[in-house]
């Protein structure tokens, strides 16, 4: 027979504690002094306390509140993706708190407590340039709360991750600014920590080769990926004893400063230099000339990490979906067509 | 000699329940029924429980935690505000959790909750296109828990509001145009329910008649301000009999959908048509021709928001500063430069 199971009561007792103090120690709760905390969670141990068992029963109260942690909000992909989300959640009657970790696993890890003191029934997450563990995340799983990963993901049996295929996409691009003629291509990219970053520079890369042409480690250029970024990496650019002819950026944000900083310098797009972004955000139509982007679906991919998440609070399925592709779409415009159809 | 005061304890006696259920009961938590909660206030409200003094007590335990409430996050402008407010909010120590209200006061109703039961420290709102009170916020207010509103503001005396002068800039712009020869101007707008709708409409009118030019009500059109709205409003400006020689938009997206509309139709701008916008989004210096608009310090409104409210949290300042003015610039590009300088 197995022995009685220990509750926060026996805690208290032991600790001569109120009952909710042990309660809100456990979780971690900051009206409670750190060195009560500590008291808490020792004894805990001790006593073999069954957290999750608490857990789960103090999650069947519902807070109806979903929390999402994204690196930025400042992107038009970005607030596609919350929109989405916002438009599925409503609808089941949930209602987001969203926090940014401005791509700093520190703030990641705050966010992750902040938003577990606010009681949320599961998280909606997309990855810090820098974070390369995701222990922090442990709070929410080692209690059974899902976890959802999107556009930037980790790979955790436990968690479902909702992506494009950056790869095939990153080649795609790539591919076509071969046919259309370029030979010496840069790519402008980001932290290759990042599945999003490192898989759109394999496939950059995997085109190139299998085109039989050079890969330059040097004309590979890693930034914030932002407008100023993009001016900064094209100066560089213009700078180099040798002009390459093709520019494939990893957003559309760094794209449209390149064609601006290159139409500064006087070089003519695509004629001279082919340029590529990725994204399809609404500037992509506005540059001129036109942009030739990739086509993400934002929206589309916020809607579904929303509904993934409601599912399995729904318990309406187990923890075997794993990965989830969304499709994505070359959108070639006047910046890489070089060649009349 | 007063009365012994009533505490949490003697209410939880008197009800048979738990303090702690009594504590989250009149917080309004989820976790306790609804017809628990009931009985606990009823009976507070007997007893001549003290909440506000409860409440002071209790926010002595700080979370750390500021509210936003925004009706979107997709703008340029909103990206600036909230990115302001987590710079001076993390330098402090503070974390942001941010929801939206979708430009529904019921949204925004669920949002206030959310974020109290989160146990925010203070709220920073712009509010909704269709709020016509602010009664939902009480449950903050009665507790003097500090909201600060910026941008789309509500008059209450224990609110700071953080603003530009909407209607100066709006005269401004409308000035220019006339400057730049427009005669018969259009203006594009949102809900006039909100004071930055409403007195842009205001300065574009005055402006107009100290100018002894025609105000006409027909000209005038209410809409969601998004890039559709602009592409559909530039429509029905084309197809009136007289043409306009200037469009107003209250917002820079709209702006730019609606002089590409106007370029698909073949009008010359600012030759037939000047068109100005309001934010200085980076949309405005990508379009050609470059728009002409107002430029709104976004960051530095979301850095005073916070800054503000941090200031009122440690007590450094009263409930007297009722208004904070934000300097504007007009920015003058080519999408309204009829006459060369």
């Amino acid at each position: 027979m197995s022995q009685k199971e220990i509750t926060i009561y026996d805690i208290a007792e032991a600790l001569n504690l109120s009952p909710a103090t042990v309660s809100r120690g456990l979780k971690d709760h900051p009206a409670i002094r750190k060195d009560t905390r500590k008291r808490i969670f020792d004894k805990a141990k001790e006593m073999g306390y069954q957290q999750n068992h608490f857990a789960s029963n103090l999650r069947r109260s519902r807070s109806n509140t979903i929390g999402v942690i994204v690196p930025r909000l400042n992107s038009y992909f970005m607030a596609s993706v919350i929109s989405g989300m916002e438009k599925v959640a409503n609808a089941a009657g949930y209602n987001l708190i969203i926090s940014q970790s401005i791509e700093s696993k520190d703030k990641e890890m705050t966010n992750v407590k902040t938003l577990y003191n606010s009681r949320v029934d599961g998280l909606l997450v997309s990855l810090a340039y820098d974070t390369e563990t995701i222990s922090h995340f442990d709070l929410f799983l080692n209690k059974g709360i899902p976890l959802i990963f999107f556009d930037r993901v980790f790979e955790h049996p436990q968690c479902t991750s909702i992506i494009i295929d950056n790869y095939k996409a990153a080649y795609e691009v790539t591919q076509h600014m071969i046919q259309q003629g370029c030979r010496r291509m840069a790519h402008i990219t980001a932290d290759i920590k990042r599945n999003v970053y490192s898989e759109r520079l394999r496939g950059f890369k995997h085109a190139l080769m299998d085109a039989v042409l050079p890969y330059d480690e040097q004309l590979v250029f890693f930034s914030s990926l932002t407008e100023q970024a993009g001016v900064e990496i094209t100066q560089r650019i213009l700078a180099l004893p040798q002009l390459p002819d093709g520019i494939f950026c990893a957003n559309d944000t760094t794209a449209v400063s390149c064609i601006a900083t290159l139409k500064q310098a006087g070089i003519k797009i695509p004629e001279q230099i082919a340029v590529t972004g990725f994204n399809n955000d609404p500037l992509s139509k506005v540059i001129e000339p036109n942009l030739t982007t990739l086509n993400y679906p934002g929206q589309e991919m916020g809607e579904l990490a929303a509904a993934t998440l409601i599912r399995k609070l729904d318990n309406k399925e187990g923890g075997s979906l794993n990965t989830i592709v969304l499709r994505h779409d070359l959108i070639v415009r006047e910046s890489s067509l070089r060649k009349k159809v």
